[in-house]
């Protein structure tokens, strides 16, 4: 099983991808999408999409994972990050792609055990679990590989087994 | 000048298609694209994008007026409705349009000559303006040709005059 995790972001949205291997769990890759500023909103939401779209071609994950928008933010900067989780979410529909939506605090806490976790405990346990020398900079590719790992790690949930469950459809959707 | 305006929204988003006709504007379509609670978001913002592209492909319009996000409603109305804009917005980018995002307000203002007026004085004024029998329903196909109208009929506003001076450009890419 291969998960494709996101943090999305208008400016910078951090991305990773995990596979299961054996009994472990093992990063094939994370990075950021960067978009320019003083690009037109448009513009930088056809990068984000097409970043997306390139990641899914190249890793052809089972699932993708994608955190959840956090409310307690400005108003209009919580609206703008909707526009840019539209255009992850059509990505991964279009794929046929089993979609997991996580509150960032259900994401630390699978990666962390506590929901409040900082930046940096959430960096630290992601270098842990994947045996990695140095935690994924910057923290946004950081967060999108505990996105991945949060689903993966927590087949129990509800949510991941409907993804499992959803598996072989999306498999034949992109055959 | 065609020009396709749309009222987005996750359930029902409004559009229509207006065209200028020697000194009057006319109206080429309008409707709406709607779609089922019960789906799931990335399912219904696939549809809405598909909705819009096949729109373009339709009339090749020469630009895009999208209304403005409403800040006053409940915050997870307006963030899910973010979601939606920005599948709109992309499709419009994709399409190399210009476009034209305008607050309701301005919408308003520009169709009825008061930002503060209601959806039957839009409706009422969009039926006069395009001298059509009765007004566009339900509301949100008439408040997509408002967002059209507004923008044929503000071409002193600077917006509007960054879009006409990227029409040749947006021609060329349609090629």
């Amino acid at each position: 099983m291969r998960v494709l995790g996101i943090d999305p972001g208008t400016a910078v949205t951090g991305y990773g991808v995990v596979r299961r291997e054996g009994t472990g769990i093992a990063l094939s890759e994370c990075g950021v999408i960067r978009t320019k500023a003083r690009e037109p909103l448009a513009s930088r939401l056809e990068e984000i999409y097409e970043g997306v779209r390139e990641l899914i071609a190249r890793h052809k994950p089972d699932a993708v994972a994608v955190e959840d928008v956090f409310y307690a933010r400005n108003v209009r900067t919580t609206v703008v990050l909707g526009h840019a989780r539209g255009v992850i979410l059509l990505a991964a529909q279009q794929a046929g792609l089993p979609l997991h939506e996580m509150p960032p605090a259900v994401i630390k806490k699978a990666v962390t055990g506590t929901g409040n976790a900082t930046k940096e405990q959430v960096q630290f346990m992601v270098a842990k679990l994947l045996r990695l020398k140095k935690a994924p900079e910057p923290a946004d590719a950081s967060d999108g590989v505990a996105a991945a790992l949060a689903c993966c790690m927590a087949p129990v949930l509800p949510s991941v087994a409907d993804a499992l469950a959803a598996l072989p459809r999306a498999r034949a959707m992109r055959t």
